[in-house]
């Protein structure tokens, strides 16, 4: 039930990002919808490659594909409602999903039996991934490989899981909000890591 | 029979799409051959991995290998007998592609007994996903996102057979040709679907 | 044993090749990372996914994942080993890489019992994956699409596996050398394929 919930936050939070992304770009209807679902899904899609799910298990999540629409086709016609505080319900959102997908890769990955550095890159493919697909189609830089910190919390979803330094659904919950607060704090705080620039 | 020349017709029809785009980038003879290839083979891999099937199953069609590689070298090294007049040819041909693979997908997705949602976003998949893989190689904007009425007809052909409103072979063959023109329609007719820009 | 010595040198060359990119676009230590392990890996992810290997198999390679990580860390934070002459340490590396890979993409497809056409097609892919995918999300064009001969030499591994022209480690390792120095002669000596441009 917990985990239901976390997995419709997040389907919802990275098909409004998409959304967002394509009203910026000016796409019309159509396109608007295909980078909300292809954000939406995207993630899960390359979670389920990776650690050797069928993909088209995907298609089981009916209601999901429901939701989305029905939230994108809000999103779109009345734009009013959100678009003048995008940016901060944006990041939330972004947070959000970013923080569910992540610990619901590593989760998978662990039942999958695979050792621990795998279920780290699980937990960072699944967390970012439909994001990755989103920018990559929009023509942008993808997020994850801009300067703030934002793959290191996914991460560490991968790792606190990985470890079992959490178990149960109350563990599961408070380490999905640290993680939303990290990556909230991440973007207020400005932090960011080391750089090394090749100068030629 | 029927199903195997729309098949043959989808994969010239996209090979050459791809070849058209390498030569307008300037690519050598090897990146003519593999912007076609991707662009005639993508959409069936990208609809097997989503619908569950294997993606080995490719290789099983040598022949339409062949055929590309056939059709490419004469572009490549024919130009003339058809530059001249490619946009028109073009046109028709990728909506021919589309057309066949949208319908492909969709039949697919439905002898796999996936829902109706899951049959409409495999025929939107299989028909766009050939030149989305072309376009984002290339570093273009993926044709699927501009502001041109396209996927709509793939998807279009989703709601048709996920609804079992045709079936049979001149069924799939009348449906095929409303969607080819209706392509075309939407080209010539500058049909478009409403935007919504964000104004920040 | 010695293929697995020509697979961590794979590995080691193309995570090299994508901590390069990643320091040349500024990105920070997440990025480096991230580019090098997708460069590492992704070839064999979209070998395993066309010849029908479940992508799970890649977890199973925990060794080279710790190895990818050690060189990439030793890259980044002491760049002054080895950047003032990475140019020529990068096209070696780098055709190391894709002679390996592209030897190995060939012999899983012999493996599987596919066609010529098909085993030449998985020793392209698996070559060239990882730098596809590195290309891509860095916003670059792809190096195989570019205008020096690359991916012919991965084809030529292809033919020459498909063909059993050679067999046994032996004549694998003379391949590999091969390959090596054709890819080399091809950048210093700026070997090219015929262009074809369309003029409108």
């Amino acid at each position: 039930m917990t985990w239901e919930i976390l997995t419709i936050i997040g389907t919802i939070a990275f098909a409004l990002s998409g959304v967002i992304v394509a009203m910026e770009e000016d796409y019309d209807l159509m396109g608007v919808y295909i980078l909300g679902l292809v954000t939406a899904f995207g993630g899960g899609a390359i979670r389920n490659l990776l650690v050797g799910l069928p993909i088209s298990a995907l298609w089981e999540q009916g209601h999901l594909f429901t939701i989305a629409l029905i939230v994108m086709t809000i999103a779109f016609f009345f734009p009013k409602l959100w678009v003048t505080k995008w940016m901060k319900w944006g990041l939330i959102f972004d947070a959000l999903g970013l923080a569910a997908f992540a610990i619901q890769g590593a989760l998978y990955a662990t039942s999958m039996g695979h050792s621990l550095s795998a279920i780290i890159v699980a937990a960072m493919l699944t967390g970012t991934g439909g994001g990755m697909i989103r920018d990559v189609l929009a023509g942008r830089k993808p997020i994850f490989l801009r300067n703030e910190i934002y793959i290191v919390w996914a991460m560490l979803a991968g790792i606190v899981i990985g470890l079992e330094l959490v178990t149960g659904t109350v563990g599961i919950m408070i380490l999905f909000v640290v993680i939303v607060v990290l990556r909230m704090l991440s973007v207020y705080m400005r932090w960011s890591l080391p750089h090394r620039t090749l100068s030629q």
